[in-house]
């Protein structure tokens, strides 16, 4: 069957929508973005409109892939997706193909991202790959033996709720210590209201400019980005609890990548230099490895929308 | 190239090394064993010997793999092996092959029961597998998309280091709250112990036929078997954490099937009963998903060396 030139990739989150038109060699020929409309219907016709505006761009398009934050099983059907309110359930592939007449993949946002940055970023030529976003949660997405690993129901990946401390803080999703609660954006906003409630930073509570309850993970990042010791020493332990992840997951895949994305890595040094010590001193075996060295994902907010466009192009297969 | 009619499977432990002759179905010509010896040469002259004793049964062998307890690199060097003093850095496929003038594959044991046990065991036609064998420590094997996943140094699969908690029990490894620390025969002769110095559990007191310090695994799992409530309370407990450290491997890998060895199997439904109730209790997005089963393994103590005979007759290639 001949490939599509152009192919579609859609990255559906809970505040926008980007879409790019993506050629065989992953050149983007035009790039638009939405806010996401609620609700399935005003969702479906979003996406629509996104991807006819692509294709009045850049030209016709033979397949569409999306990206979409939550939990995506094998056949694209939308199964969690908290920031998608209204479209829980839905199939989102077979319907959106039946809106557009052209084939449509649907896969998990992080998933996507990680073979966007096999592909075109951070990871080329890397067979074992583990990409994790972190944001307001924490995502995953992973590649073994060149091949992006789904899962049996299409959920691979979800480290966030790997369970780090078992007798740690509630998570939403029912159980307690689990990764995101520590190392996600919420996880630092947690530890900056700790500490402020301690009585301790009040460079970030004044940051903040309300009472400890006000203090979110970016005033925390604010106040270690001028410098400030109490901010810098949250920031420190913050990166103890990301790079315990990290060597989970070293320890259980042995990935010869492991890429951080999402919005946290707009920290740069601040968060990477404290990761990187930490993970040094916590992998099993290191002396005996080539441990998997920690990058920072290259594709930005683009690589959701990415990799879905690659995926479009050659629809899973199987389980690889 | 011919694939030769038989190969030979060698499990190498701390205590014995088990040999198998296989042929191409996976049918077992031959078998023996022999105590493992101390020291690089002796165990080298003794896995020759068993080699020799398995061709003089069975035929000629045109292969030889190796299942070893220990980290083993992808060049089939032991690089870590506890149980195996003495051993340390021997690069055993080189110096095996040699040896033998046979082609020889070297890979972790419990990686090589995993192989055997999607090949002809109780996780056939699976794809996606985590094997993870819970004896005095906990091993563990991973098959995505059908093929061996290896990772980037060989070492993958090493479960039993996820760290669970983070304040937890100090781990030989350097780390605390290693899965291993709680899950594994140790993990279970430590809550006895617990158990017994709280002056709980009499019955497992008076199995150890000691103090508190002499409590061992198989005292709780025997107490237990005949029905004591204090007992089968600590295996409770112990069944948490096995459960917990399951739902991480099924939340990061979404495994067609979780597949149990090693010796604390042979507590049975005294363990897989309340491990498959936490298990499904604490899975992430339970009712969105076909779970992973909780398997027991079907190979028992062949699997090991059932595996590695297969990764003879097929040397490992690539990632995959």
């Amino acid at each position: 069957m001949a490939q599509p030139a152009l192919t579609v990739g859609l990255d559906v989150g809970g505040t926008k929508c980007l879409g790019v038109a993506v050629d065989e060699k992953g050149d983007v020929l035009a790039e638009h973005r939405i806010e996401t409309p609620a609700g399935t219907d005003p969702l479906l016709a979003g996406l629509a409109g996104l991807v006819a505006s692509l294709a009045g761009r850049a030209g016709p398009v033979g397949a569409v892939g999306v990206g979409a934050a939550g939990l995506v099983d094998r056949g694209g059907r939308l199964c969690v997706a908290p920031n998608l309110a209204g479209v829980i359930g839905v199939p989102l592939a077979t319907v959106l193909s039946e809106r557009l007449g052209l084939p449509v993949v649907v896969e998990n946002d992080a998933t996507c991202a990680a073979w966007a940055e096999r592909l075109w970023g951070v990871a080329r030529h890397v067979d074992d790959v583990v990409l994790v976003t972190l944001g307001t949660g924490i995502g995953g997405g992973l590649i073994t033996g060149g091949r992006l690993h789904r899962g049996a129901n299409g959920f691979a990946g979800e480290v966030g709720h790997m369970i780090v401390d078992a007798d740690g803080p509630e998570c939403p999703c029912g159980q307690r210590g689990c990764w995101e609660r520590f190392a996600s954006g919420s996880g630092l906003a947690r530890l900056g209201r700790e500490a402020v409630a301690a009585g301790k930073a009040p460079r970030v509570l004044a940051m903040a400019g309300g009472g400890p309850g006000s203090v979110r993970g970016e005033h925390v990042a604010a106040a270690a980005a001028e410098g400030d010791t109490d901010s810098l020493a949250i920031l420190a332990d913050f990166a103890g609890w990301v790079a315990l992840g990290l060597v989970n997951l070293a320890n259980v895949l042995d990935p010869g990548a492991l890429v951080l994305g999402g919005g946290l890595v707009e920290l740069g040094d601040l968060l990477l230099v404290p990761v990187r010590a930490r993970y040094e001193s916590m992998l099993f075996a290191w002396e005996h490895r080539r441990p998997a060295p920690i990058l920072m994902a290259a594709l930005g907010e683009r690589a959701g929308a990415l990799g879905a466009a690659s995926l479009a192009r050659r629809p899973p297969t199987g389980t690889g």
